[in-house]
């Protein structure tokens, strides 16, 4: 039984994990390698670990089963939604069992009234709003992905709608988590709050499934605006747009969505999406409300962007428009493709308070422009998040420095602006290196000794977050 | 050196702390009787428990040198804010120092542009409003006492302004912590938003001292609205005003405050503050916006309430008025007071998923009429969340064994009812039985393992939250 702390589990050991688990799950169990290798991380440059098996459960008492299975051996588990995090989360760096949740996709519960669901975590952001369609609610939060909601509370996802819904954080009531030594918890009752104790649901949200496995999901729900209004905004610059973002803020617009593009970014849009578009920075907004208060928002947003030498605004009155408009958007990942073809995007994020967010957009295209790299920039600027998404041939070792610099350097700044090495796509693999330079050591030491109280094997997607 | 977890510490143990503090912090240091008791447990039925010494730190360094030394002799600490909490948290079961945190008040930055302010943790709420008044923000989270920022930090505090605004889980972006081994954590960057590792700061807000001293804090704030309206509405039952607080939610009208009081509340208002209300079932309401959306807002809701036999709705326009309404709001503890002079008022609160929550209260006054105890209820209605000030003749045996019957009833109703038996009081000493209804017993043995990770000595808070 060896310890993944110092290396794979032992043979043995791996071996009647794997037969167990193709005895007890037929063909919901597989140790093909093309299965193996989509279950390890493929979106980003991190390096693919395929694990050693691949697990389909359909019921919380199936993982715990699964879980009570691995702590016996000490073989590693990593927990799987729909792979498309960035920081390789979902790789296997010392093998074991990905246990994939897509079959546990189901909506076992809408409470209207509450403006509450229940779900498992298989299930995508997409098909939760789909389900929900009639009902009059939605799930506002949207990363760019059509990610699981197990994945999405795992790395603490957001996304365009954050300014306004908040992030994983705010929107999750409940969980029901397998805990690493096999035994069911829920997290809270279903009430809007509660002083019960420790916050254990926020303990797992952001966690990336290194304290157990979320099996069952209580959300928040908002209900579908009356009126929503959206459009797009071109500034003379970064800064001008900014500005108009953090003016907005505090004035009290509640703004739905207010998203930044630079002018490499909206050419990007065009290259790939034909928006046709000014290649100049834009924001891209959107109100929800009444239809009196989304107008009056539009105005006094308006009002402020001309004041900044922002405009014409842009309106995308009908919903077909507005969607052609957000897709775009959410495609930033894929439309940087095509400024580089060939090249692999390196998608990252930071974060600092928005008061710095300018500085550093601009700072860091200057870097950009210094070092020769393409990297293309949206933001959900109203939370102070950007991205880039960093273009990079994988074939030059020369370019893979640069860029790998270029990102030490990016996420060094945000630090330096009290910013965080990461807004919404996690620590994964590659940031956990970051960690030490954004919190001090009695943080880390604390964040370690959680995970060794609840997971003292360290079987439970180990080598992410932090070292043990 | 004698573990709480058994007893007192060991006199020798306890004789150096207290000499060493007095040593050390002079006048800030004292072991008067008066003192000691004025920094246990008053304000409810729990018994109170003096510390045996209670010391006045200025600076982050001065606790961590008094943690130290108190983890050097194994003796119980006990943060104190303003000691208004009402389930025992600041008593000292096992005797040691209480740390008043009184001293640190200061307001030590705001960050206009980022709606965030750092503070100390002994400034209470209504000082910080006072000291903001002049930036056009203010910190909206209001318990009915004018509590510490760091203790409303630690029982995750709400009041009436959470079901617009949050709760403390909501409004802290970072702490600074002392760990019981006397090591300085911070939580988080100033970063709005992070997915940079474990949620420590929600893992130590709600936490009611027991992982850690906090000794800073980063708050965000809120604009001030451009326009507020506010008012009372009379309904014909309980049930009428609840339902109308479930269809403003749902119908999306932001309101920020929506208090309900129930008939004998009412009654109580009006013998303690000279209200002059009809003594029928209540909602308090407001409303933030621009002038605009207020109107909006008030006239959408006044249709609800009109619908369900509400009505006539009674508006207080100008600001003292609004003053008045809210004052007596917070006073609802001291008015329950007038309605049987001379008894003990014990304030408690449970939550409930709003689509239960006219079911919850109205069973509860049923229980109230058939126990025939006297129990007004005033409830966050918004986040189904109610309060009961039960008052208990403490001379009379009998008298609290009715009282403690009828809560334990509440408790369960609750539960029962997808609730929490506790939605911004907190578990303190009297609700930890509780605890084990309300959770699974792996949700308990989580709790424990990170208590006993952070703090294996049980020398933070001993015997609040979860027994070790």
């Amino acid at each position: 039984m060896m310890n993944p702390l110092t290396g794979r589990p032992a043979k043995a050991d791996l071996d009647a994990v794997i037969a167990q688990l193709l005895a007890q799950f037929g063909q919901r169990a597989t140790t093909l390698p093309g299965i193996r290798q989509t279950h390890a991380n493929s979106l980003t440059w991190v390096a693919p670990q395929p694990p050693d098996i691949v697990v389909f459960p359909d019921t919380t008492e199936e993982i715990a089963d699964i879980v009570k299975l691995c702590a016996k051996h000490r073989v590693p588990m990593i927990p799987f939604g729909t792979g498309t995090s960035f920081e390789g989360h979902v790789n296997a760096p010392w093998g074991g069992v990905s246990i994939d949740t897509s079959r546990m996709n189901r909506l076992l519960a809408v409470h209207a009234e509450d403006l509450d669901c229940v779900i498992e975590p298989g299930m995508t952001r997409k098909a939760l709003n789909e389900q929900l369609r009639d009902t009059g609610l939605f799930f506002p939060i949207d990363p760019g992905a059509d990610a699981s909601l197990g994945g999405m509370v795992s790395t603490r996802a957001s996304g365009t709608n954050a300014v306004r819904y908040g992030t994983m954080k705010d929107n999750v009531l409940s969980l029901k988590v397998v805990l690493p030594n096999g035994d069911i918890m829920t997290t809270a009752r279903r009430a809007k709050k509660s002083s019960a104790g420790y916050d254990l649901t926020r303990l797992m949200v952001g966690a990336e499934g290194t304290l157990g496995i979320i099996t069952e999901i209580t959300l928040k729900l908002a209900g579908i605006p009356e009126a929503i209004s959206a459009g797009i905004c071109p500034f003379p610059s970064v800064q001008a747009a900014c500005d108009a973002t953090i003016l907005t803020i505090q004035s009290g617009i509640p703004v739905a969505r207010i998203e930044l593009a630079d002018e490499l970014q909206v050419k990007a849009f065009n290259l790939h999406s034909n928006l046709g578009l000014n290649e100049t920075p834009m924001l891209f907004v959107e109100f929800h409300g009444t239809e009196q208060s989304v107008e009056e928002q539009a105005k006094r947003f308006g009002d402020i962007a001309a004041d900044l030498g922002g405009g014409p605004f842009e309106w995308a009155t009908k919903a077909e428009e507005r969607s052609r408009l957000w897709q775009a958007r959410h495609d930033a990942y894929w439309s940087a493709l095509a400024l580089r073809p060939g090249c692999k995007v390196i998608a990252t994020d930071v974060c600092v308070p928005i008061s710095r967010l300018a500085e550093c957009v601009v700072a860091t295209q200057e870097d950009i422009k210094a070092t020769g790299v393409i990297a293309p920039i949206v933001g959900h600027v109203g939370d102070g998040n950007f991205h880039l998404t960093l273009l990079c041939d994988m074939d030059d070792p020369q370019d893979i420095e640069t860029c790998r610099a270029f990102l030490h350097r990016l996420v060094q700044r945000s630090l330096a602006m009290e910013g965080t090495c990461t807004g919404e796509h996690g620590v994964g693999q590659e940031k956990m290196k970051y960690l030490l330079d954004e919190h001090p050591k009695a943080t880390l030491d604390a964040m370690r000794a959680i995970k060794q109280a609840l997971d003292p094997l360290n079987i439970m997607n180990p080598g992410k977050i932090v070292k043990v």
